[in-house]
């Protein structure tokens, strides 16, 4: 499998669980969190998934495509470890679908970001929110849940808060 | 559909592409030229299809996967307007599979871009050679080629160089 086509399963993959998770807390009131702007691809698919929702955008800089730049008052900008408990004072337990996509390319750094941004998700989430990640999650607060039957194990992560 | 959709659709196209083109040329001898390396994906994807083929790449800087880094001595590293004379005088006409995907975020730019380097493309393929380009490109002596089932006309393109 070249790297071109693992890229296209992440993408679809990626895709499946963002598709699956806003059919999961689509009765569940309560806003949208995106970890990880990058080019605003998975934000666009988020905003049509659930326009009537509120999104709010983490990111350090804005490196999106113009037409996928969330508006000023729903983006926190800056580096995670600030930005994330700015928004667990501003909003507390309020999102219902979180997705956690912050990976480069060096695995053992983005274990260590993992863990240390999961006491913040365990906070911003409301129980029974969804949330899904680009890697394993370790919370007893966030339970695993069945990947789309299009998912292969360990390549998208998806959790309910319990 | 979303960013995410259709970036999903221009991958697949692309690999689509890459696949029909590897099977076109295979009893064709002669190199392959990838013109822009960026991360490597359709790079790595090229050499798992056509392993025995010398593959030249192109681009101003070196950005891959390190999986992905092409040999020192295939690479023509700087700005294509000055690598693509440069490869003509030393390869000539003998590359039977070229993939420009040079574009950047810029469509008016990448126009230009194309129609800059079309001249090169066609001193570099040989007479059979199949060019894959992200964009349409504009000379006699590339003939369109039908496109994969799976890939919707102006997605991707694919010529025959006469
Ligand atoms: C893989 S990209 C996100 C891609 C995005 N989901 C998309 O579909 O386009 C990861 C993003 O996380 C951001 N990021 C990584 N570590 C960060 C940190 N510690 N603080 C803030 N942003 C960070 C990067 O700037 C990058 O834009
Ligand atoms: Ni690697
Ligand atoms: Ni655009």
């Amino acid at each position: 499998m070249s790297r071109l086509d693992s890229f296209i399963r992440r993408m679809q993959a990626q895709r499946s669980c963002l598709n699956h998770a806003a059919e999961l807390v689509r009765e569940l009131p309560g806003h949208v969190l995106e970890f990880g702007l990058g080019n605003g691809r998975t934000y666009d698919h988020l905003r049509g998934l659930l326009p009537e929702r509120n999104i709010y955008v983490f990111d350090r800089q804005i490196n999106a495509h113009p037409d996928c730049v969330p508006p000023g008052d729903r983006m926190f900008l800056g580096d995670f470890q600030e930005t994330l408990p700015q928004a667990v004072a501003q909003l507390g337990a309020t999102a219902v679908l979180l997705h956690a996509d912050c990976g480069t390319g060096d695995d053992a750094a983005n274990r260590v970001l993992a863990d240390a941004l999961t006491p913040s998700f365990v906070k911003l989430a409301k129980s029974g929110a969804v949330l899904i990640a680009d890697r394993a999650i370790n919370a007893g607060e966030f339970e695993p849940l069945p990947l789309p039957a299009d998912v292969s194990a360990g390549r998208y992560f998806m959790y309910r808060r319990v």
